[in-house]
């Protein structure tokens, strides 16, 4: 049954091999000064900050630039945009780059003109941008794929001192206003970055996948996007030039976490609190992370929400369940999800991700419990958990 | 492979029991004098009416009516219309109906200040909105479900003495500013426009489905959308009350066509061609026309595209394939979607529609003839397959 919920989803999505001449389209909607976001200097590389600046140019813009966006972006590079957009009043924030250069962006937009502190504010109080606070738009270039920031509100930001790694869902007036989805600009990244960003899609649905004991659409769509998904990214994996892979890829990541598949649902996301936790203690990539602890996690609630893993393992796996007990069935799911993941080549255990058994302690207590999933954990639980994923 | 596209739909939708509590929400967004458009007046019987117009004096409008919007509105009524919003100086227009009062608001609402002959201009020549064509905003209140009318920029209009039924496609300005869906208004529906309903959803997948080669993601939410269809589909007609059963259909409905499903892809059209042309003629229920000649078309298509009937048996219809031909597979998943069509009780002839043999070459003439599908029909084949459904 679907609950009550509103949809809006207002970004414009450009996408393809010219997706990128859609900033000739929007750039013009703004004002002369744009804010350039991007990380470590990749796009560089690839030729794509040239191509965008001469763009930018065209459009006659002053552009000022906020360089060294990291994977996992600090609160202290959060003050620290803020203050380069109110220095250079941007009127635009354009983000070039992954997800977390996308997360950082929305992040400044929305504390530009906020009085408080946004760590306090946004991810320690959850607060609403307040009414009357000027939120700076946001575009996005995506040249990384699986957080699906280009088009929805979240955000996450990590605070080392604190060890706190914390997402927050503004509401659409923060959604980019408009994103380029180019998927030959991901040709270039790296095995590693572009399987991590497989497992962060294939996360997002399973967590609003798993949760709920009703009859939804929302779980259908979900269904539908993992077989897409887990063909093309074995796929893309043959090869990384695979233009049909990679962009089925880049749409399933965007469709994977743009509120969609949520609706009129429960939702879980406690893969994600753990993940989010060891990327707190670790630094390591967020995808290995979600990956690390995923099955340990399933396997554990698996015996609460055991139908919807049955489902699971025959919609999404084709598992066969004739003459098979329920529990087979599940398990046979999982173990099918465990042999994509390995073929992948995708982190099985936070141990490779440079977590110790003394570290164990302090990642519990980082890790937030949620309740919508089929089984509330306790902090022995979350132990037992992430043991498992040693 | 996903070719390129944009992608915008800044529709918001207000879903579920309450979901018309959100006319508070978006009323005041707009001026002072609303045009309310209806149909036939179930919306009086049913208490519809009365809330919706509660809502608009709470708000503080005047309101102005155009009632008796058929179910195949016409050019004349377009005409009507026209003068209507232009006389009352409308500043919104609120439909409050199914597909048919939606698609008139649409037609109505690019009309009023556009200084050609609508029918000419929109449903003959094709052409856009001109710049600087003011276009009075539309809200919908849906009652009915399958049309997907309340969330993208279609219009259908019927010319009787042209023997001619026409959808355009209207932009992204077009598309409904706001939409209330609330499954329980769909409740009270007879069972005869219930069930047409389901297959118009049905043939707006199949429509975008059954065209092109290639793997995509969005092929892969359209079997999802599917499989919630036909199992909700059989539950709402079992009780026409199960709540769980009508929300998910409203939600399939509306998903099944906002654009979403055809992105990078070809798309077909061709049963909604015939059926339209056996609608210009009859003025048969829209849903019963495209269910009365589906099969003999898609029968006749399915050696051009037999890898897809393959899939579509196999993924939507869970025929196993093992030990068969590709021919045998997909002949089981046409009659595996007979069976479920007889089920539901669809009319299977265009003879039960009034069609009779010596109407067929003025059907065969109003008849369009697209290019995205599998096999381009010649005049004869548009007989034929127009014989067989009788």
């Amino acid at each position: 049954m679907l609950g009550d919920f509103t949809y809006c989803n207002p970004t414009k999505l450009y996408f393809g091999r010219n997706a990128l001449e859609g900033l000739k389209e929007e750039l013009p909607k703004y004002g002369k000064n744009v804010l350039l976001v991007y990380g470590g200097g990749s796009i560089k590389k690839n030729g794509i900050y040239d191509k965008v600046l001469a763009l930018l140019g065209e459009c006659g813009k002053t552009v000022y630039e906020d360089a060294g966006v990291m994977p996992n972006p600090t609160v202290e590079k959060l003050y620290e945009g803020v203050q380069r957009a109110r220095d250079c009043k941007a009127d635009l924030i354009l983000a070039v780059g992954g997800g977390s250069v996308c997360d950082y962006a929305k992040a400044v937009s929305v504390s530009v003109n906020c009085k408080e502190d946004p760590w306090e504010k946004y991810f320690i109080k959850f607060d609403d941008v307040d009414d009357g606070c000027k939120i700076v738009p946001v575009g996005c270039v995506l040249t990384m794929v699986g957080t699906g920031s280009e088009m929805n509100g979240g955000s996450v930001i990590t605070n080392h001192k604190q060890k706190l790694k914390v997402g927050h869902v503004f509401g659409e007036n923060v959604f980019p206003r408009f994103s380029v989805l180019d998927p030959e600009f991901t040709f270039t990244l790296p095995k590693y970055q572009m399987t991590a960003g497989f497992f962060d899609i294939m996360s997002h649905i399973l967590e609003q996948y798993f949760s709920g004991e009703d009859d939804n659409t929302s779980d259908y769509i979900a269904e539908g996007l993992m077989r897409s998904l887990i063909k093309s990214s074995e796929a893309a994996l043959k090869n990384p030039l695979d233009y049909e892979a990679r962009s089925n890829i880049m749409w399933t990541a965007t469709w994977a976490l743009n509120t969609l598949i949520a609706k009129g649902k429960a939702t879980d996301w406690e893969v994600h609190m753990l993940g989010q936790a060891v990327g707190a203690h670790t630094d390591a990539t967020h995808g290995m992370t979600l990956s690390a602890v995923s099955l340990a996690y399933y396997r554990h609630i698996m015996p609460f929400g055991l139908k919807k893993f049955v489902r699971f393992a025959t919609n999404v796996w084709g598992v066969s369940a004739a003459g098979k007990t329920d529990e087979t069935v599940a398990n046979e799911g999982l173990a099918a999800m465990e042999g994509w993941m390995r073929r992948i080549g995708l982190v099985m255990n936070i141990s490779d991700l440079g977590v110790t058994e003394d570290m164990l302690d302090g990642i519990v207590k980082s890790t937030f419990i949620n309740e919508g999933g089929y089984k509330v954990l306790s902090p022995e639980e979350v132990k037992e958990i992430l043991k498992e994923s040693m």
